[in-house]
Order: structure tokens, then C-alpha cells, then sequence
């Protein structure tokens, strides 16, 4: 599996040729994201997650995505050292991917290790995202269930607010709500939910854990199945499935054609264009066009 | 000018009719690009020159690009109140732009822009971008000098590393440099500098000024001149410009796959593709593969 995931994260022919054997054994599994700022406790709360599963006899795979990290392969990462707990598990897998090149290549590689996971038999899987940039909530955000992470202290409600978290959130916890202003952030969440969300049968709860001391992790979970009931009972567990893929192709197809317009800016050709532009014979949109035009071009 | 910059701004075929007009009759105006933090006093500088500028006898096109601001049509936004001053001088000509969509889409409007100021006949054109992220600093950067204003304070410093400004200056400007630690700052920036950028021929110079009361900014004026002539000796100018001119081609190619993804991406065929994608018949890369392969396709 971790070889798979391996394939899936240099993509290429090979990785291809995983999708195409993974896909149609996919799309039974449930997803759950986990994403919050540095430090807000992710992989502690997904530890004890991870517990609560195991011990009610159900098997786990996680995925811990750092786009920001140069460090993959199935590195436990700094962090992560809770975790490693579960390294001889048998009924846990657990695996770290760094970007390989560009974000946008971790987001697209994200479903197909999911779906590795998936395949194999996993009926959960935990992404984790480390970090919180518009890539790390989109691949958050990916998730049948996403769990949005924040601490105490007002300027995390507005920092999640900013980074698109409010939008992608469908259970908020806040972690270390032992420190002061844990109510306060319970509140501004709320405050700002009614204000951004166009809430609709789902508002997503506000709850309240100390990670490290595994308090409120079982409500946790609890949120976690009770909107996965909701999901399903709604009939929006399908559709936001079909919506996902439907998103998935658009950046395949959006991937492709960068990687196309790569190809086709470079070569002989396109230096007798250029000059030609630098002798201002040809406008750029026209030099653009001849570009499109051409065999390796658009077609 | 202000209706072809409106044309340019809209985009489409009458932004490209007014970019056949002006390409063949652009390449002869001076570009000083000015970027920085919000609040850096940008404006502030860029009116001190523009006084200088018109002390000479000399005519400017200024564009103040606000990639985060939803209105344009050439107002004269808040914190440029003090450009207003040379709004009755007919040698200065003062435009803003914002954002039309999508942060590309004025990354690719700029250049166009600048060549209507420049077929018009200023001899030199001031870029302003508001605000500092990628796109801005890619915008201020697409000039012949770019000088980066930061405020005296050690984070400001690190703050122009994390944005990709050292890269991108050719000048740096600590303004409010009467506030403390502006030794500090020029300090750290010489060190980052040192740390981080390849040294070529031409070290960015780090000077201080007071924009709101004039000090200094003969200085800066002084080195952009510098600045102009060492490109001009070093031959360095025109080949600048036409790497210019190629990133601006390789854009526009890219951006005309992007739309052409956005349109491959509708439609009855799509909607058939992504219901095999739902019922696992179809993995996504083959789908993508077939919408490629359609005619409106990749071809």
C-alpha cells in the first residue's frame, strides 16, 4: 500500500495505471479531514480519534498531507510522533505526503492515495492537512466529513475566517480550550458563521477539547457520525461524491493543458515567434494565437 | 486614454483591437514599477517623484493597480488622495486599475495598459500596485526598475523576503525612516540581500526617506536614473524587455488553455462523461482524457 501511495505521489504512467486498478474498487470508504492552523493539535486530536476507532474494532487509514514539507515517503513527521503509537498496529495505516514540484500536484495526488486506501478495504480514512493556505483547505475540504481545528484567542476565528475555513468546515472544534477564551472563540465562530455561512440543514457544531488529555475527543466523533447520518439521510453524501469527482476531472483537465502550454512555449518556433514579438512584428496575443495554432499547440 | 484603458480592462476582442494599435507603437516609454506593504507610503513616494518628474519639464503616465479592490473606471482611490493634486496638470495622466475577475486577468491587463500610456507618447510610466502578495509583486516586477518601499521595523524586512520582494527590487526605499530602527532595517535588508539573491552587476541600493515631507526622494529618483543607465550600458534593457515580452506570451497561452479547460468542461458530452465518473465506470484521468480528445477539445 505504501508503495502504491508511493506511485500515486510521482505520478506519471505508473500512477495512472494505479488509478485505473483502484478506481472501480473505490467509493466505499469514509473520509474525514482534519485541518486547522500549525500547532492547533490536528495530529493530537487525530490520535485520539484513531483511538476511539480502534477500540470500538474498526480499522483506520490516515493520510498526513503537508504540502510545505520537502519530507515524504512514509516519514513519521516531527509532529506526528503521537502517532507512531499506532506504527505497529496492524489495523491502522498510516502515511505523510510532501509535495512532490507543485501544490497543485499534492492536491491531485490526494484523492488517488485516498482512494489506495479505499481499495484496500479501509472503511475510514483521516486526511490530515498540515498548514493553511487555499491548497491545504481545498484538499481539506475534500473529505466526506471536514473537521476544522482552531484553539482559544480571537484572532484564530478570524485567521479561519481569512483562510476559507468557515466555508469548508463542517465540524469546528476548538482545541486547548482549557487556555483562556475558548467561549469567546465559541461565540466569534458563531458570529461569524451566521454572518458569512448561508447555513442550510446542517450548521456545523462548535465544540469544545483538550486533545492532549483526550477530553471531548468521543463528542468529537460523535459529531463526526451524526453528520455522516445527515449526509446520508439528506442524500447529499452521493451527490457531494459525484460533485468531488466532477471537480477532480476540471483539475486533471486544467493540469493537462498547463503541462500542454508548457510543451508548446518552447522550441524553435516559439523563438522565431518571440523575436518576432521583441521586433514588435507580432503582438503577444497574436504571437499567443500561433502558439495554439501550431501542431504541438491547441489543435 | 482612459476609455482604451477601460477597453483593455473589459478584456476581449476590443482590448485586443487596442493592443494591435498600440504594440507596433509601444517599446519607447520608461517603466518604474513601485510596490510594497499597504500603508508602506507608495502613493506618498510615487507623488514625490511624479513632482520631480513634472519639475523637469517631463510627462507621466501613472497606473495604480489594486488587485484587491473591486472598483475602478479611474477613481482615485483612498490613500491616493494626494495624486488628486496633479489631477488639473494635463502632463500627468493618472489611472487605476482593479481587479476584473480574477487576479490573472490584471496580471495580463497591466502590460496592456502600459503600452496605451506609452503609444501615447509619455516618455515614462509609473506603475503603483497596492497591496503585496504573488500577483502584485509579479505586476510591480514587470518593470524596467522596481522599486520596493518597506517602513523602518525587522519584520517588515523579512516580511519583503517571504513576498518575493527582494527578488523583485532593483531599489529598495525604507520610507518613515524618521521612525526607529530604520538602520536596523537597512541593516537586515543588506543581509537578506547578501543571504539570498545572486549578486549580479547591480546591488539594490537601500535608501531612506520621509516621503510625506520630501526627504529623500530626489535620492530615489537619482537611483532609478542610475538603475536606467546601468541596464541601458549593460544591454541589459532591451533584453529584460523582450524576456518580458515572452512571459507575457507564455500567459496568454496559458490563459487561453484555462478558458478553453472552463469551456471543455460544460455541456451535455461533460455532463454523460461525469455520470460514468459517478457510477466508477469512467476513472477521472480517462474522463479527462476524453474531454481533451473532443472537438472542442485538446484536438
Amino acid at each position: 500500500m505504501a508503495r502504491l501511495i508511493s506511485l500515486v505521489e510521482r505520478g506519471g504512467p505508473p500512477a495512472r495505471q494505479v488509478g485505473r486498478l483502484t478506481f472501480p474498487r473505490s467509493g466505499n470508504a469514509y473520509t474525514v479531514g482534519i485541518t486547522g492552523a500549525p500547532g492547533a493539535g490536528k495530529s493530537t486530536l487525530a490520535d485520539g480519534l484513531i483511538r476511539l476507532v480502534r477500540a470500538a474494532g474498526q480499522e483506520v487509514g490516515v493520510l498526513a498531507i503537508d504540502p510545505s514539507s520537502p519530507f515524504s515517503g512514509g516519514a513519521i513527521l516531527g509532529d506526528r510522533v503521537r502517532m507512531q503509537d499506532h506504527a505497529v498496529d496492524p489495523g491502522v495505516f498510516i502515511r505523510s505526503m510532501a509535495t512532490r514540484g507543485h501544490l497543485g500536484g499534492l492536491a491531485l495526488a490526494t484523492p488517488e492515495a485516498v482512494r489506495v486506501l479505499d481499495a484496500a478495504g479501509f472503511p475510514l480514512v483521516l486526511i490530515e492537512t498540515v498548514g493553511v493556505g487555499q491548497v491545504e483547505v481545498e484538499i481539506a475540504g475534500e473529505a466526506d466529513t471536514t473537521v476544522v481545528v482552531v484553539n482559544p484567542g480571537w484572532g484564530d476565528a478570524v485567521q479561519a475566517n481569512k483562510a476559507g475555513l468557515l466555508e469548508a468546515a463542517d465540524i469546528f472544534v476548538i482545541n486547548k480550550a482549557d487556555r483562556p477564551g475558548a467561549k469567546e472563540t465559541a461565540r466569534d465562530l458563531e458570529m461569524m458563521l451566521m454572518m458569512t455561512q448561508d447555513l442550510g440543514e446542517w450548521t456545523p457544531p462548535i465544540l469544545t477539547a483538550v486533545a492532549t488529555t483526550g477530553a471531548g475527543v468521543d463528542e468529537v466523533w460523535e459529531a463526526v457520525g451524526r453528520h455522516r447520518v445527515f449526509l446520508d439521510q439528506a442524500g447529499l453524501l452521493a451527490r457531494r461524491r459525484t460533485s468531488r469527482l466532477e471537480s477532480e476531472v476540471r483539475a486533471i483537465v486544467s493540469s493537462r493543458l498547463e503541462q500542454h502550454a508548457y510543451q508548446a512555449c518552447r522550441g524553435e518556433e516559439f523563438q522565431g515567434l518571440l523575436s518576432q514579438v521583441a521586433a514588435r512584428q507580432l503582438d503577444p496575443y497574436a504571437a499567443a494565437e500561433q502558439v495554439l495554432r501550431t501542431p504541438g499547440g491547441e489543435g
